[in-house]
């Protein structure tokens, strides 16, 4: 089965789904600026689009471009700024 | 705004969005054997997963794999055969 997800009143939506590696999801996000909670580690990837991403214990933001992934720990919170619609790939571990 | 898109009686479930370069979708198809049909030309990249595809015109199969893309002219109807959930993007020009 295909999981779908709204968070943030419908702001960012995704699409679980599971593979021989493990769980993972694609979603879009609206612009907007979003703090999530992570319970697994996560690798994030953006696949169209654009994050400003703050990640935990950290203070300075990082730009996330097309194509490019960061890894966020398990059990911990992370901020996400976007401009424009953004796609990403989410892969837990 | 984002919009959730299920065909196949919800064995295909997509997301669609806009970019600066036009419309995309991210979407994720449960296994099973489907044609589409285009309305504009689409780039299909597959994130995870494998798609078996069959291209207008032509009568062989060929495989796509994580990271691979194929193109599909406008107007114009396509075979996609999957194992394995499988994630997608599609960017419509």
């Amino acid at each position: 089965m295909i999981n779908s997800n709204s968070y943030f009143e419908g702001n960012v939506l995704s699409l679980g789904y599971t593979t021989a590696a493990g769980k993972s999801t694609v979603g879009v996000m609206e612009p907007g600026s979003y703090e999530f909670g992570t319970g697994s580690a996560e690798v994030m990837t953006v696949i169209e689009g654009e994050m400003e991403v703050v990640l935990p214990g950290e203070t300075e933001s990082k730009m996330i471009g097309k194509g490019e992934f960061y890894e966020v720990p398990a059990n911990s919170k992370f901020q996400v700024t976007v401009n424009v619609q953004t796609s990403y790939l989410c892969q837990y571990s």
